[in-house]
């Protein structure tokens, strides 16, 4: 690793330019990872289940050479490494919204093969909270997962670890609920009126 | 090929399940080149510069499978193989635009090893054009390509092969006018003044 020349697809295009940074396998799921703030090494390889470590060490390398994420070294003795995502990389939600938007309804049931993490529904569901809450901000609850969602004046949402600062709607959610607001099966202000 | 078996990143999220059917390489690539309306093998395979005609053949094998496109037959004795997104292919747009966004401030110089086709631009143009004249149909000619921008009630851009069918503006471009517009140095209403 390292000195590994990019693959550019050499295309004078923005959507080729955009796909040479983060067009690789589980680079656009690492983001996914960071999108709610920094994480350990083992934090991400926890919860992208089929990565390979060589894999995930390589991207790590490739996104931070590419102003990406940062990495730094946090905790006694600067012993734990931490990574975050730069303003460049935090721009990307808008790509990782649509993706969302297009994959969602192809989620259907889970299948036996499926891994999955409560912070995944983050996205989906910060679009429903945007949607049916947009002047609140939202902490939401599933199991030991925590986070909260704004929306700024221009409309965009993000999500971040933990609850908001400043009291406002709580939501507990289970995964399946999760899953019924997420897929727009059940819409959140049902949800939230019941708890 | 046919019967491989899809990889999957067999994670129970709405982005890894569009990853799964669009995030192979060159995959999002060809939705690009089909955003404007139907196209033959071979335009795919000229617009395509770096891609092999092996993997040109399976993606467009995958895609179809997925439902992202279809191919039909058509010209004299049913010569041709014509592509052409689907409904659900269609849909893809706002992924392209978001990647268009974030990837054009990437865009510089072009560099000696870069291909450009002038349909390229079509993405931040239809952009621009929303943002100027939203109200209008705009025909854009850049050389020999032309294509037209509509934008829908919702605000949805879209750009569609050759001019518009009833008369709106017109704007005649070559590349390094298209690139200026395209990365934001130059508004298009500044540009479309001087025709």
């Amino acid at each position: 690793m390292g000195g590994v020349p990019h693959r550019s697809y050499d295309h004078y295009c923005g959507v080729s330019r955009a796909l040479d940074v983060v067009g690789d396998r589980w680079s656009l799921l690492l983001v996914r990872e960071l999108s709610s703030g920094p994480r350990r090494y083992s934090d991400l390889f926890a919860d992208l289940p089929g990565i390979s470590t060589d894999i995930l060490a390589a991207r790590l390398k490739d996104l931070e050479r590419d102003g990406i994420l940062t990495r730094q070294r946090v905790g006694p003795r600067a012993s734990t490494a931490v990574y975050e995502l730069t303003a460049t990389g935090t721009a990307l939600r808008p790509v990782l919204d649509a993706l969302s938007v297009w994959g969602t309804p192809l989620l259907g049931e889970r299948r036996a093969t499926d891994a999955v993490r409560a912070h995944w529904f983050a996205l989906p569901l910060g679009r429903a909270v945007a949607q049916h809450f947009p002047d609140e901000t939202v902490t939401v609850f599933i199991g030991d997962t925590v986070f909260h969602v704004t929306v700024d004046d221009a409309g965009h949402v993000s999500h971040h670890d933990g609850p908001a600062a400043e009291p406002g709607r709580a939501l507990h959610l289970d995964l399946d609920t999760a899953t019924a607001v997420a897929i727009g099966a059940v819409p959140l202000a049902e949800v939230a009126e019941s708890r």
